[in-house]
Parts: C-alpha cells; structure tokens; sequence
C-alpha cells in the first residue's frame, strides 16, 4: 500500500473504529493507574540519590549500571505480561503481542528509561510503563487485537553517553556505521557500552529497520514545558517534533584596557553580545506562533574584569515545525547582526552549527488521538513538541504519532519533574484507545 | 613644614623656577632622544618571543629570568650613569645622585620594567629608562641640583604575579605583613621570587618608608588610552588615579528546557545579563566626564545551547577620580538592575567586589608639569589616569605627578603598544624640567 493509499484507510478506519467503541463500551479496557503509579515508582528507585526519596529524582543515565538494573526490572515485568523481550543489535528492548492477522504488520509503541543525570522520574518512564499497561489491559480483557503489538524502550535516548542523542532509535531508523561502535564516552567504549545493555555491537548494522516495519509508531511522553498545564489541557495531540536551527555567532571587536579606554572608542564584544541576544528574543517573539529562540552558551574573551572585551561567541538556537519560519528568523537575525556589528564597531559572523529538520507526526494519526482523547472525555490541544523524542526517528520509517501529558510547571529533566498521577492514567488510557483504534484500520 | 605650608612653596617655587630656566635657557639640559630610544630597543630583547623583532613586544613578567637579566641591564646603566644602584628589600632597585643640600629630602621618579605576558616595549620602560636620561642631562651640564635626586625601577608593577598588583611598591607605602612571603604562584614562594631579584624578605618590613620620605615623586607613563593622540596633544598632565569599584550581579532565574519552555514563561538569565550590561554602558555615557564602565566579565549556566540560562554572574567594574560620582552611578545600575529583574522575572543581587580609592595627584606638581610643557611648547591637557600606577601608592607617602605621552591607537598590554619616539623625547623633557622646578622649590 502506498502511503497517499494508507492514509486514506487509516482515517476512515479510525473513524470506524471510533463509533464500534463508541457503540460497545468495554469496561475492561483500561489501563490499571495504581500499577502504573507503583511501576513508575519502583523504576525510580533505579539510580536514585543515596537515601533519597521518589522527590529526589533519578540519574539513570545510560549505560550505567543503574540503567542496566532498570531495563533488567522493566524485562521482567514484561515476562509478568506474558511476552519475552528481545534486545535488538542496538540494546533497544522490543516484545511481541500476537495478533489475529499474522501478516498485517505490528502496531509499535513504547519511549525510553534512561535519564540525564538528575533528572526526573516520568520523563520516558511514563510512555515506557504505560505501554506495558496497554499489553496488560489487552490480556485482561483477554483482547485479541488484528494487528501484533510491539512494544518498545529505546536505548540512551538522552544523548548524555557518546553525545550523539537518540542513538539507538536512531541506529533503528538507520543512521549508523560499523566505525561507530569505536566510540569511547567515560572511558567507555560505544561498543562495550552496547554489548553491556546486552546489544551485539558486532551485527549493528542489522538494527537496522526498513520503511514500512511497523503499521505505525505511538509514543505516550510528559510535555516537558507548560502549555499544556497552563491552559488547563489534560492531553497534547503532537503535530510534529519542531526542526532545531543552531549558529554560532562569532563576534569580533578589539581587546583593550577597561580603564584608559574611553567609552566611545570602545569596540566591546560584550555589547554586540548583549544587543545579540535581545535582537533574538524580540524578533522570536515578533512573529505570531509558539516557536522559541535561546542564546543559552555565550562565552566572552578574554573574560576579564579589567579588559573591554575583544570577542565573544554565541549560541542561537531556534526551534519550530515550520522550516521556512526558522528561515525568516534567520534571515532577521543577520540583518540584525549586521547592523549592530556596525553601531557597535565590531563583526559579526553567524555560521550554521547544526540543523534538525522537523518530524511531522501523521496527520491521521493525530486524528486518531484526538478522538481517543475525546471518547475519554479528557480535553486536548494540537500542538509542537518543542523536545526531541525517538519518535522523530520511527516518523523516518513509520506513520508516527505522539501524546503529550501535563508537565507541572513544565519542569523536566530535573528532581522537581512531576505529571499528576491522574494525567499519567489519561495518557496511558489514550495510548490503550488510540492502540485500538489504529488496529481496526 | 606642614602640606598646606609645603604646597604653597612648591607653587610659588615653580613659577620661580620657570621664570629662571625661560631667562637662561641651558642647552645642555635636555634629554639624549637617541640615546633613550637605542635603550628602549635594547631592553625589549630582555623576554622578547624568539626570533621576533622590536614589534612582537615583550614577556618580560616580574621574577622570570627575563625580569633578572632585564633588571641586571637596567643597573649597568645606572652604574654607566655614576650611580650605584641599591635593591630595597622589596626588590625595588634605587639609586641616588646626591645634591648640593644634603638636608633635603630627595626627589624621587622612575617607573617599572616588568610587562605583562605580550605586552609592549614602552609601559614602564619609558618612564624607568627616562629617569635614567635626566641624571645623564645632569651628568652631562654638569648641574648640581640642591635636592638628591632618587631613580627607582619598581618590582612587579603588572600584578601578574602573586595576584596582588603593584605589589613592591605598595609594600614601600606600608602595605605589607611578614606572611605574605608565603603566597605562591607558579610554584614559586614569593619569598623567594622576591629574593631572586635581589630583595631579602626576611627584612621585608624594612622596605617600608614613611610619610613625607621624598621630597615629591614624579612618574613618565605612555597614556594606555586613546586621548592624546586623538586630540592631537603631546602631554597629559595626570590629575591622579581613578578609583576602582567592582560589583558583582547575581542574576537568577530558572533553567530550563530551551525547545519546551515557552518564550512568556521563560526566566532567562541571559536576557537579564544583556540587558544589564547594556543598562550599565547607558549610565555610564549618560553622565558628562571621562568615568567608564565595564562589564568585562559574564558566565551563564549551565551556558549549554539547548537550556534557557538559570544564572548568571557578571562582573561590573566602573572607574573614575571621583568617588562621589561612582556613587551615583553604582545607585542608578542598581535601580535599573531592580527593573530589569522585575521584567525579566529573575532576581539581580548587585554585591561589592572590590574598591580602590583615587590616589590624587598634587595639584602644585600637577602645575610644575604643566608649565614645564609649555616651556618646551608642547601641548597638554590635565586628565586622569584610567589605569593603575606605582604613582598611586607614592601619593601616600609624597606629592605625586604624573606625566603621559600618547599611545597610538590607545593600544597598551600588547605588542601593538607604540609610542612616537618624538613623544618618548617629548615625555622624558618634561620629566627633565619638571624635577628641575620642584629643585628649585
């Protein structure tokens, strides 16, 4: 089928599939919040401070040993559900759930447990336990879906270990060579470190998945900023996983001495930085839209209190779904720079750093969430996941979809990361339905 | 004789002076131009990089090996000159011509030869080597003046080692204990690095000298700023140091993730740090006069490009002769900090870092300099001195001045530091007279 052909059936199948739901409530067919509470609570517990508490967050980051004890308790509650996981070249855990249909393609969900160091105890945990949730619903309800159901938990999605971010899914969606595995992180060897989460770094490139291995891709994750709580929304329906422009800015004005230098012949790099910085916020904000800009590194030179500076580097990045807005504001950012390199006596280079283009979540997909939350009478909003997720690696292969729960005070990747144990349970329940749904198309 | 009595002898002495030395020009009392400038060229080789020329400057940093052979050169000179130079216990090297009227107290000048790492051929080389040229002028017309006349080449002027700045002479103005013997830099005790130029720092307490020591003390400097030659003027006439004073702000907002968080919602540290540095140049240019101010120092956190900054520490550093002004102006930034806090929703601590007072030039030498350019028709103008001196620890013992010769380009701390050797001449000349009216007080 192609994919024009696929939507097409996807969409109406939903719709489909939402009114056989609508029109035979099964009451069994949820997921079970207090296990889902008590999971969440016992992988916390894996690289957790020294006598702290679930407050106190979790550094689980990966590789560790603490990250391998959290994946070997997470195997095996997945044993508990009945399937036996499967650790991919890549050390990313997949299990199978059967379907009627052996010849339809899986329905793929899942997200990752590994952590940035303090971080907290939701992000990825909470898409990881509710997709085991999903399973166990199915076979309470004794559920036989059409399609197989796989579920996943990525390895090292944070992108702390060998500062590649979304390594595995990454690997999965392709983007991988032998020479990779020679990587070395903390002393560690990518190799190693792979075979230590019980990949095989030695048939890496089979991780490798082909368009099309799975019918589809959903991932259940906490926003990670507030809109969500702000609005007093309880379910996000992600467009698309926003494109990441960086520059670096490098300004160059005249070194000198901060006494006997007068302030009109002053070429400070510390002022061009300054008006820089101001310039990206105001002209972010100039435009209608929920795309953000940062200068979250700068770096003066020489960094002296008695010396005017002479240089300065910075970081911009800007973030949106759309491309040709990332485009203007890059284009409005340099005219910018040009004119205060020039009231300020100094140059100004912005060089491309790095660029991330967008991940569309499918649109049918989307749809599909929207009416799950809708069926569950829980309230949502389309919206950009300003984060980068192993979903933007599955939309490479897969029609791809995210749910996004209340992140309060859109606090992450801290200790003080929390989403109310009521929204985890909302989110889970969307997963389930949205499950069900995609398997009727 | 008490200050006030002091200064209005010397005032009405120099006019004296100056009428005599205007009614009976002495052609042999001028300084030997060439002979300063084939100095000046011969001691740049003493840390100078290898294989470079007199234009690639100097390292010529306090208690290196270059400092000892420089220092050794120097003392030939003096030696050459008929003197017999005296290292104090603090390294300093004096020498002495003695006068027709023993009774008096000696008029002492000179200046320093230590440089900075790359720093330039002419800050404190000038001025050492000019008082050299005035005993030589001396020497040569065979003049005996009524007071002794004192050279001194000051130790460790440049601060870099031992972080204390302008340590050997503010140990002569008192500012000294036993203890500080012990510090280390490089490894080296500083005890022993004082000793390795000759000093003896088991007697260092008696490197101390009291008030009224000297008769008046006078120092030939390059600007180190840009106002002379911009000007198009040969001489300044130094009404005395500015006064220093260091604040550090203390920016806190909140870090987080630069994709997720919403433009509203942000508390970016970096946005209050630029729009302080900004607010601080606006005061400091919003007063008439010649203060300036630097924010020369600025670190973010955790300064990554993917989180909007959570703090902030930026070093504030404002300078002028008159305290009453750093006053005002160190009210009005934290005024403005307040309001860029409350709009940025950050917090700004504006906290004293450090604090030095003017050191005030004697405004009766200040006056012996002015006619003595005249005299020689050159161009002056009275300014203050934006940088520290070895002149700001002598005004607590004696009259001080301060005489200054341009700087092309404002340029100093570097091996682009020039000075025309016609204005090296001209600067050395004005030495010349002017200790020759401050004799004849």
């Amino acid at each position: 089928m192609n994919r024009r052909a696929f939507l097409g059936t996807l969409a109406a199948g939903a719709v489909a599939a939402h009114h056989r739901l609508f029109a035979q409530p099964q009451a069994a067919l949820a997921i079970d919040a207090a296990a889902l509470r008590e999971r969440i609570e016992a992988l916390s517990a894996f690289g957790r401070p020294a006598d702290g508490t679930f407050v106190d967050g979790v550094s689980r980051v990966a590789y560790t040993d603490f990250d391998v004890a959290g994946r070997r308790y997470v195997m095996d509650l997945i044993r508990g559900a009945g399937l036996e996981p499967r650790i991919d070249p890549a050390g990313n855990i997949f299990a199978r759930r059967e379907g009627a249909e052996p010849s339809l393609p899986p329905i793929l969900f899942g997200s990752h447990i590994d952590s940035v160091p303090q971080g907290g105890n939701f992000d990825g945990d909470l898409g990881s336990l509710a997709a085991l949730g999903v399973i166990d619903a199915c076979n309470r309800a004794q559920l036989r879906t059409r399609h197989p159901l796989e579920i996943v938990v990525w390895a090292a999605e944070e992108g702390v270990a060998f500062n590649r971010g979304l390594s595995s899914s990454r690997i999965v969606a392709g983007d991988v060579a032998p020479s990779d595995m020679e990587q070395v992180w903390n002393g560690m060897r990518r190799g190693d470190a792979i075979k230590k989460i019980g990949g095989d770094p030695e048939r890496i490139m089979e991780a490798r998945r082909p368009k099309g291995a799975w019918h589809s891709y959903l991932e259940l994750h906490i926003e990670q900023g507030g809109n969500l709580e702000r609005d007093g929304l309880q379910i996000g329906v992600v467009q698309g996983i926003v494109a990441i422009e960086r520059f670096e800015a490098r300004i160059t004005g005249f070194a000198n001495h901060a006494g006997t230098t007068p302030m009109a012949e002053r070429q400070d790099a510390s002022i061009a930085a300054a008006q820089l910085t101001l310039a990206v916020r105001e002209i972010v904000t100039g435009h209608p839209g929920r795309q953000v800009g940062t200068v979250g590194k700068l770096e003066l030179s020489p960094n002296a209190p008695n010396v005017v500076p002479g240089s300065a580097t910075a970081i911009i990045e800007l973030r949106d779904l759309s491309v040709e807005l990332l485009k203007t504001l890059a284009g409005e950012i340099r005219e910018r720079a040009a004119a205060i390199a020039a009231t300020t006596k100094t140059t100004i280079e912005i060089v491309p750093a790095s660029s991330n283009a967008p991940a569309i979540a499918d649109t049918a997909v989307q749809d599909v969430i929207e009416r799950s939350a809708k069926t569950l009478a829980l309230s949502s909003q389309r919206m950009p996941s300003g984060a980068g997720h192993d979903a933007q690696m599955m939309a490479q292969l897969v029609p791809m979809g995210m749910i996004f729960v209340p992140s309060i005070g859109g606090i992450s990747h801290s200790p003080k990361e929390l989403t109310r144990w009521d929204d985890c349970a909302h989110g889970a329940n969307v997963l389930l339905q949205s499950v069900l749904a995609l398997d009727k198309v």
